[in-house]
């Protein structure tokens, strides 16, 4: 069976966001996957790059560089421990699912924390270690998430433009930079000023995707696919 | 005098990110500017959007809808008082200017916490008040931020694209969605790799743009500046 690591950013059980988790957990589950959630407001997930990310002494306590410290620290094993525990998780995982509310046209703060302070240079990338050749090639990842604005705002010629520019940083300067390939993105659109049965609808389409997603190509993370 | 709030995020004062803070802070206090800074990492600023920031009851205890409590708070003066401390000196600026280093193509999650916590609707934007006619409109904003990356790697047809794609969300979805005038990023490649000489050159030359800032015109924030 495969692994899938779902990180998940919402605060409400509740929310749609909180039912893709659950549907996402059940189908997966079904297929004989085994599926771990990184359930991040209700660990009080940590998103500050901050000197407590270090265990013990400097490299250079002269002055503090968190890119070269945390680099330093994962090479001796001196990370944090809750850091230890999410790049287990990664490691071991096939597939990562990002499911979150769009925040200002990118992920909450408390997930792109994540991302600053888990994937830490040695762990996911090493120079010349990046992008086709990152140390996390032979996994995927997919953002499945919400947004408050319509399909029709981000459209091209759309207010807020078309939804793949701002998947740009998120898709290919994070997971590609990583080695990560990327399946193309789950957005439902605005689910807030929808009928309760069109949100149906929407969970009932993230199952039936997730049904056959292990038979879908990665996306060609290129500026082409972001910005013909 | 113009009045001047930088959110700035580094965790040591001795880096490049602190030396152009302060000469920011220098050199438009020499021209009779009134400077106030917000330096996240000193504050503990919290980037995580939780109930902690409503004060008492909220609007809906069923079902958490973060962004509607936030903006039901603000409207009530019900927001918790660090949001409230912000929001004052973002009223009272004339320009915000973000320092930071980037982060995985995008800011650190510290100041993404402070985009997502502090614009809350009401204040910031409240349908149909945003893009051109965002609630923050007569206000001008300015990216600073320093690399990992070459220019060469940011240059178009570069292995991680135009620097100018990874602008996007933050100029055009936060900053031109609150109505807030953008001006030309001031970008710093690379300062780890350069010699002490070059640094020094890179605050000289910081120091000589804000001589004449407020004479600069804002960029067209729309695509075509983006992405041509």
């Amino acid at each position: 069976g495969k692994k899938v690591l779902i990180v998940y950013a919402h605060q409400e059980p509740k929310s749609l966001n909180g039912s893709l988790k659950r549907v996402a957990v059940e189908e997966l589950s079904k297929q004989g996957c085994s599926v771990t959630v990184s359930d991040l407001y209700a660990m009080q997930f940590e998103p500050r790059a901050t000197r407590n990310d270090i265990v013990g002494c400097l490299h250079n306590s002269e002055e503090f560089n968190y890119g070269v410290e945390a680099w330093e620290a994962y090479k001796r094993g001196g990370l944090s421990s809750d850091l230890i525990e999410e790049q287990k998780k990664v490691q071991e995982a096939d597939l990562l699912i990002f499911q979150f509310p769009l925040y200002w046209f990118s992920m909450p703060a408390i997930m792109k924390g994540w991302m600053d302070r888990v994937l830490v240079q040695g762990f996911a990338h090493e120079f010349p270690n990046c992008y086709d050749s990152g140390l996390l090639k032979n996994k995927l990842a997919l953002f499945s998430f919400t947004t408050g604005g319509s399909k029709e705002m981000y459209a091209k010629g759309g207010i807020s433009g078309d939804i793949r520019y701002l998947l740009w940083p998120m898709q290919h300067g994070i997971m590609h930079f990583c080695g990560v390939k990327v399946l193309a993105p789950h957005i439902c659109f605005a689910p807030e000023y929808v009928s309760e049965e069109k949100r149906k609808e929407m969970l009932i389409a993230w199952a039936q995707r997730l049904k056959t997603l292990w038979k879908e190509e990665p996306i060609n993370c290129s500026p082409e696919w972001y910005f013909k």
